[in-house]
């Protein structure tokens, strides 16, 4: 059942998505209260492997979350990854990039803070800026960003191949949702502070994202490093579909805690 | 209560404290049950107030947890940090030093993951190793390591004027309860990994790790980053001190959220 759920919002490598089309309060049959009993037992499941993980201390996993402003990409780090241990668990907020970052490729600042081996790391926003708002906004010409995603699929296989497990979210919320979101931002005063002005500038350009978001998509989704499409618009439904997403990530993984090298009767404790 | 409690366990600066004289299982009157039910509303606390230290986005935390092996700390982390957001929450977990590390001064790979503001950051082991199981086994001569005792009270206190709150525990542990627990991960295979041959050879310098803990303590607890002596025989008991400690540091900086600057009349979402 997860498995053809989540089979069907993977983006199918060499496909060509329009999310856009994609249904953005699916449910999937589920009722709320339910789904969050469940989401309560999948991260119990996702807990139980990480601490795996950790043990192994071989491989990691990278979750992305890429999404317009309001859907939810804090929430869902919240909602699927507070419980766990923080020992195994690092999430970066990638900001406009500035200082230091600036004076390298795009990619340094992103190679330099991917998950060490035994961790689950979280980019909240990522080098996937660099193929989006870089892109609508004309921050560089049409010849750099356009070799970019080449550049992605190489670098994420890159990690795959070196035992970083990829995975990637796009939280696909509707532009009438968005608006909701922001009234009640703007509306509630301890709240505002979330809300930038700029956040409105984004939002006009809402055609302009979404053809961004296309082409991301539909050219970096690859066996090594899946993007799913999430329907964003219910808090509950956004959550459980991400942390099935973790989950099936780490059973597909399988981490094991080293055999015991020692021998417990050679040890003398004194 | 709380503050006479924790008054009565920190390290008052220019004392000089004897860790081995402290009590290692104390309870402080209180029983497992209420204490396990007492850390939940501390914890969700520290939540509220860790939020509005993410929206202020001003000044910052930094938790230094030092004990023995098997002392905790791991389960400190988890006790205590699971259930904050993950995205305010770094934990830095200290190996001996490698690579670039050892190329530059004992500081520079601490200072690279000190909190950024916001966050609360958490170091499993630090720079204090560098006056402890350095000084124990002579990994530098002691006209260097005795240096150090200043050079780690300027820089917390650069950190501090900065806007980090630096707080320090020492998990006390009694030697017995060590014994106790390595019995326990060598006997039980899934958590035999975390044993190592190496943590019997720390064992056997006991009495001089607790001299260099003694010294650490005594010179590098300051008004701006005091170190508490937490008893550690008992986990309720430590998990619960040290929430406590992180709370009464949060709640002494009274993080705000920030004044709304935008007048929500003028915000039109279209």
């Amino acid at each position: 059942m997860t498995d053809k759920l989540l089979n069907s919002l993977r983006v199918k490598p060499g496909s060509t998505v329009e999310v856009s089309k994609h249904d953005t309060r699916a449910t999937f049959g589920w009722d709320k209260d339910e789904a969050k009993a469940e989401l309560q037992e999948v991260v119990a499941r996702i807990d139980v492997l990480q601490e795996r993980l950790y043990a192994e201390a071989t491989r990691s996993v990278l979750l992305v979350i890429q999404a317009m402003d309001a859907a939810g990409k804090d929430g869902t780090v919240r909602g699927i990854l507070s419980g766990l241990n923080p020992a195994g668990v690092s999430v970066t907020s990638f900001k406009a990039p500035g200082g230091r970052e600036t004076q390298h490729d795009y990619l340094w600042r992103v190679h330099e803070v991917a998950p060490a081996k035994g961790t689950i790391g979280v980019f909240n926003r990522s080098h996937y800026e660099d193929v989006l708002v870089v892109r609508v906004r004309n921050f560089v010409p049409p010849a750099v960003w356009r070799k970019r995603y080449d550049q992605i699929v190489a670098f994420e296989r890159l990690l795959h191949d070196e035992g970083t497990r990829v995975v990637k979210v796009f939280l696909n919320v509707s532009k009438d949702e968005q608006a909701q979101r922001f009234r009640d931002r703007v509306a509630d005063p301890t709240k505002r502070w979330k809300f930038r002005e700029g956040d409105l500038e984004d939002r006009k350009l809402w055609p302009q994202f979404m053809k961004a978001y296309d082409a991301a998509l539909s050219k970096t989704s690859t066996a090594h490093a899946p993007w799913y499409v999430v329907p964003a618009d219910r808090n509950w439904v956004r959550n459980l579909v991400v942390a099935k997403i973790l989950l099936a990530t780490l059973e597909d993984m399988d981490p094991q805690i080293p055999e015991p090298t020692i021998d417990p009767a050679s040890i003398v404790i004194e």
